[in-house]
């Protein structure tokens, strides 16, 4: 079992998240401790051990929610890999490559589960945690299916690319800190962390398209570039870029505004992605 | 929102069900509504209503659990099928066929985020709860990919067969009373449960295996019949069937001796079964 630190950390999210999927117990077990171990930035486990630090919560309850968003985004991750046949994750094979489809099926399906048993720790507010996470998953997946349904055709409008971007990728980048607000009885503040994760995951996707115009073009994919230049924008590549900026200033400010600084590393993290952007628009 | 009565019913069960599918929200919830909408015995819902009776829990409790266990298993159902390519789940076109495959993995994982959705209302005992089916739905998935392993191979014991048998559907069998012994804090009953639900799982796949010996003979599939002509026995149907007999009179006097009759379903269930098998045994 982990044992709790003063100081919630990564090393203990990991160590949790090993535990919950059974390493030792059958191909599925041993596959998602494999994908597990060939690494990941952990941006969502970071996000909500800096929140709960922020709001003075319990390394246990810190622990817990870390461990079951990062487990969420795993899981979503085995699968999606699995629908989009994309042959390479973290530089490895992925798992339905590795192991085939039918496992990659059970690995993320355990994956998903153990995020829930994640929370197993968190005592009388386990419900409101689970009932919030199933709310956001439930977005994932409509997310992930509108995303699905579009392969290979076009959105016309800002706004319908916007709605796709952001529906797959948000709700498992606010509910690191929604849950950390959750466990703070900070319910007032989870609009702002709703507004600011939404808004970088679209200068996310917007940062990623700018990188990938050319291929996409090529593969028939949404791509923002190609959604401003069939609106009619002259200069759709400059148009992207500053739109992107855009969001992310507004995922800064959104998140900045979060009780006791509980949004700060979503904040630092908008604020570097916008002036990573604004140093590439002056050089081009 | 469901208005709990005074007696938990299906009823309660498939609205609560429904609710937690977001039907209304994206492909996969309104493929998982249809799947749900197809029927199916609702036997684990009613193995765990009869266990909250008779335990007297809440009917809020009863029926959450009831719900997940449901959810559970249908979530297993539409994984399964695409895993094993079933074109047919009661009678319709399975998710996968309707749907294609991607869409079918996210109904799936729709249902099972929704199982522990159910769980939501549940107040303090709610991580207990998400303990334990986490613990479950760990073993079923083991089971699942060992059975996926077997497929087109043998397995010589019939221990080793057993072990199969019981793999991917006791854990599912067992939950409902568990989790309704967990509400009820009688944890010390949780044994005699797991023996009940495993003796039945076993008793059912022998008895499944009698109606399907020579499709699976020729499928080269699992089944017990030939693993007793293998392990030399002169007359293996006999045996199969007096085997699973015996395996539901172990799993009937098990469930039986469960606390104020909350294992009585589960103990007509395989009472039935038994008497069933027994007849036909004399008639053969």
């Amino acid at each position: 079992m982990v044992s709790y630190d003063a100081t919630p950390s990564i090393s203990q999210v990991e160590q949790r998240m090993l535990e919950l999927v059974f390493p030792d117990q059958g191909e599925a077990g041993a596959a998602a401790a494999h994908h597990l171990s060939a690494g990941g930035s952990r941006v969502r486990a970071r996000l909500a051990i800096h929140a709960g630090r922020a709001l003075g919560l319990s390394p246990r309850g810190t622990i817990a929610i870390a461990t079951a968003c990062e487990l969420l985004h795993n899981a979503s991750l085995v699968h999606d890999d699995l629908q989009d046949r994309d042959p390479l994750r973290r530089g490895q094979d992925a798992v339905w490559r590795r192991h085939g489809d039918a496992v990659a099926i059970c690995t993320g399906d355990l994956l998903l589960s153990a995020a829930y048993g994640a929370l197993a720790g968190t005592g009388a507010a386990a419900g409101s945690l689970i009932a919030r996470m199933h709310a956001r998953v439930g977005a994932v997946i409509r997310g992930q299916c509108e995303d699905l349904a579009l392969q290979g055709g076009q959105v016309g409008a800002l706004a319908a690319y916007e709605r796709v971007a952001s529906g797959k990728s948000a709700p498992l980048l606010i509910l690191p800190i929604e849950l950390a607000l959750v466990l703070a009885g900070r319910y007032d503040a989870i609009g702002a962390a709703e507004h600011a994760g939404a808004r970088f995951a679209i200068g996310y996707q917007m940062a990623d398209d700018l990188d990938d115009v050319a291929r996409d073009a090529l593969n028939e994919e949404l791509n923002i570039v190609a959604v401003l230049a069939a609106a009619g924008e002259a200069r759709p590549r400059e148009a992207a870029r500053a739109l992107a900026i855009r969001r992310f200033e507004e995922a800064r400010a959104a998140a900045a505004s979060l009780p006791r600084g509980c949004g700060g590393l979503l904040a630092e993290q908008s604020f570097a992605r916008a002036t990573a952007l604004a140093t590439d628009l002056e050089t081009t």
